[in-house]
């Protein structure tokens, strides 16, 4: 993600009741995850291998969490451990369906490291939040 | 939802293991409830009042909620409970913001609704996926 | 859509410079077609038959001309007529796709006919935009 | 966007029908382009300036952009070009927008950058697709 917007947004947040604490750092990680994660699993859900529709949703939710962490004016603690929960069921859907040919497809390989570097991210944003609270 | 696009969707869904069953009634009810409600979100969102980025991530939201159930066969047991209740945590989160003005907004009111409806809705779903489980 | 929402749609709308004369009937019309046509194609992609790259982008064209439709607030003529032709041409390139094997499926032709639906629509939109200009 | 992801891409699209010829550099700065307008246009819409509603469209249609730039299996050259002229019309309209207030918000002014950007790059992909037609 673009540094000066990284910025404005930052400014934005730390004005947030509740946000005084969040590390911008483990945040524009965690954006950066989804949004990698999302490019990965659109291009492999084009190999029609069976994969495909857990990477279709896998795509549709890391945009989603992305965007949430985008207008973090809309979003509650809870409703942000929530969210960071489904994202990472859903990573861990997807990487368990794409390591079944991890083999015999780089594409699936590369999806399903993706998806566990979002995983990562999701919950080192649920480790920061936690040690915040 | 298209009678006859949800009969082609039921009868995929019947001979996929562990959803024989899928009350697809309440399935169609919940697809219905999302779409509803990310239209309602996305219209009270141009409203411009502070409820507008939770208006947003809702509407996100409920449209990957109601895509995941259209492709089922990349979601399991687990990473279903887990968007579920990332809906409810989200439509629970807009709801209370469109509440706050429901009285000087009309559009506000009615997202509040069509929130809480796809609450409702989700809940179905987690009852009906456990008793069933 | 909704008839509550598309009221205090309509309201908005009305009040817009150049907007004055929208017909909100074929408005709805299209915003329900977009709606079902992202649902069919959908549910079609996840057959994996060769179709489905078009109708993943199809999905997402017709919720993104949609949600465009109900923020007529960010919208010009120019860019909603671009964004209809947009549109109309992601629907006939998977219809042109799904009709290839819509002997064979059943779910294809249903998608067909969903992306035919929408065009006319669409094109139904553009006839209105351009009488009222 | 990732460069394994990219060559594991590039070599799907090589043996397309027509897209022999295709520059891959073009359309990775392309998508890109696409995903960093996304994002801008995402944190600019929380702003709740009257720039909002076109914010979010363009945050949609550069999305489905980008998307389908990763799917060029279901595209064909014809719905190529009409949905690179939405995309550059939405992001004429969303900088339009954001321009009349980029001196009182840095914001804005990086959103509208950022279409500025986007229009370019689609209009490289435009310029390339004729030339190799």
């Amino acid at each position: 993600m673009d540094a000066m917007m990284m910025g404005a947004m930052s400014k934005d947040m730390m004005s947030m009741p509740g946000m005084e604490s969040m590390d911008m750092a483990v945040m524009q990680a965690c954006m950066d995850a989804c949004s990698a994660c999302e490019q990965a699993c659109t291009i492999c859900s084009t190999q029609m291998h069976d994969c495909a529709p857990a990477c279709m949703n896998c795509a549709d939710m890391c945009n989603t969490m992305m965007r949430s962490m985008m207008r973090m004016q809309g979003m509650t603690p809870a409703s942000m451990m929530a969210m960071l929960d489904a994202c990472i069921a859903m990573c861990q859907t997807c990487m368990d369906m794409c390591m079944e040919h991890a083999d015999m497809s780089a594409v699936c390989k590369m999806c399903a490291q993706s998806c566990q570097a979002c995983m990562d991210a999701c919950m080192a944003m649920k480790d920061m939040m936690m040690a915040s609270a």
